[in-house]
């Protein structure tokens, strides 16, 4: 049976929300999870489910947590996190895989350093799964694990980004952009231009540039850039994305017939937030560690552990660091 | 009487819009508007309104018009551009300001060449104002003037920003912050660490690096950034605002509870909106050049246009060029 590890102590409602997502998948995935944290915590929290016992999840213990204020250093002083423990069950085949809803840095750090990285691949990429307005999602790689990039590394962001896209979205053909300023050719930076030459070198399906905007327009399947500019991206939307929900809500509760529209058209707006709603896709997957590592938002709900769960399962059914070790090394991308 | 000179020909609809918004400026802000463009179009459309002729409203004939797919060397060789004379009336004092929703390369490259550069100004930039959800606005700058950047010209950005934050925007006193990935000291790339140390120098109210997610919180009140990040910034948050408009149009009009709560909540929907609306801040000011140039949106609609008038306006009244020159020559900051 495939086996999950998941730090019980990562996100910012753990482990309620931990144990929640992983009961959840446990019951209909047909996939095992290891819960990784304080046992007696994770027990107690397991034990409020009526059928646990009969569920295939299994509680290891780690003593220390690293918090979302800890610096990267915690990867190496703090030996026995439950992150690090988690991480380890992967390297040693234990687990096919980590999810995550911990400290982004720290998280990343630790499944290079104690899962490592595939043969092939320079550096590892966060990427980000997107909304779009016509309902199919856009993989942005990388948003935050490498912050000056150079144009080999960009062109390899391309490659796992189109193998994310293809076999974990069913993306028939994913389309592939470069993020740039403009989209004619000459538009962009040293970094842009030298990462188009290479990538266009690919046997990809690569459109160029695309802008900012066209993150939303379903119009592009994977879009690379480097980790700092992606960062920015990730981080407006989603600030972005809290001020339309807050402007809202507002605006239609400072008004009496508001309050009625509001309560009238209540599935209208459930049906919205849910079509905005990034916790479809489980989490950020950290492309080119070996095993597989999933990092879920710090404020990921049950549902949102439970997809990230789904998502690393079949991050390991799809073989997909198979194929990009194939593309990269074999196909000599 | 203080006089501005618009492009009448820049939109994608021009000169319709640019022609209302001038009628609205004339008629309500005590400000003279001079049309530049096709003298025959220009006058047919401003015919349409009754009291034209007694609005302070004058036409300048040119010829050419630089279309959006023109590329920047459109500047050079449509020397009888609409945009190149109403710039050459902000140079000969004709006009105070320039207010153009064309091809924001050319306007920028125009702007620059034609009224040139304060002294002090290392390189012009161009800022952006947006909502946040705290009612406040924020100006990012810059958002695409300048691809790569040095500190010093990060520095510059801050100092123009702040005036610009100060004088029209009437913030008391501006927080600034540097656009970087993590809040701690340590994060960023080497321009920000840099930058943040010559920024930390200057008499401002300086918060130090501040994430993508606060551009949308209302904590800080001048973001500034080189111009690749800013356009990428802007555009995302375009392309976002835009599928959120869709999406929650689509969501209600699939219900017909949604239809009718739409009908009811319609005046909250419209305070939504509103709060969302950029074009009350009229346009993105070039920071650094002689004169005023304000560089609407090419889909800005007439309000847009006149508010980018009275920005203009305000912008000479408000001595913002002078402020910005003692600031960087004077008080050598």
């Amino acid at each position: 049976m495939l086996t999950i590890a998941l730090d019980a102590m990562g996100g910012d409602h753990a482990p309620q929300n931990e144990v929640q997502g992983a009961v959840q998948a446990a019951r209909s995935l047909g996939v095992k999870v290891i819960l990784v944290g304080r046992s007696n915590l994770v027990r107690q929290e397991l034990e409020k489910y009526e059928d646990h016992a009969d569920l295939p999840i299994e509680i290891v213990h780690a003593e220390q947590v690293i918090t979302m204020d800890d610096s990267t250093d915690a990867v190496r002083t703090k030996k026995d996190s439950s992150l690090k423990v988690a991480s380890r069950l992967v390297r040693d085949g234990k687990a096919q895989g980590l999810v995550s809803a911990g400290n982004t840095g720290a998280v990343m750090a630790t499944a290079k350093i104690v899962q490592g990285v595939i043969p092939g691949v320079s550096r590892p990429a966060l990427a980000a799964v997107f909304p779009t307005v016509k309902g199919s999602p856009v993989v942005l790689v990388d948003v935050g694990a490498n912050v000056d990039c150079s144009p080999r590394q960009l062109s390899q962001f391309a490659v796992m980004g189109e193998i994310y896209s293809r076999i974990i979205l069913r993306r028939p053909k994913p389309r592939v952009g470069i993020l740039s300023i403009g989209e004619e050719d000459h538009k962009g930076n040293d970094l842009t231009r030298a990462a188009k030459e290479l990538i266009s070198g690919l046997n990809l399906n690569f459109l160029g540039n695309v802008e900012g905007r066209d993150l939303f327009g379903g119009n592009v399947d994977v879009i690379v850039c480097d980790g700092f500019i992606g960062n920015v991206a990730l981080k407006v939307s989603e600030g972005l994305g809290d001020m339309v929900k807050t402007l809202l809500r507002e605006s239609l509760e400072s008004t009496i017939s508001g309050k009625i529209g509001y309560a009238i058209s209540r599935t209208a707006f459930q049906d919205f937030q849910k079509r905005l709603d990034y916790s479809e896709y489980g989490g950020a997957p950290l492309l080119g560690v070996r095993g597989v590592c999933i990092i879920s938002h710090g404020r990921a709900n049950a549902n949102a552990i439970r997809n990230a769960i789904r998502v690393a399962a079949e991050f390991s059914e799809g073989r997909v660091n198979q194929q990009i070790e194939e593309e990269l090394v074999v196909g000599a991308r």
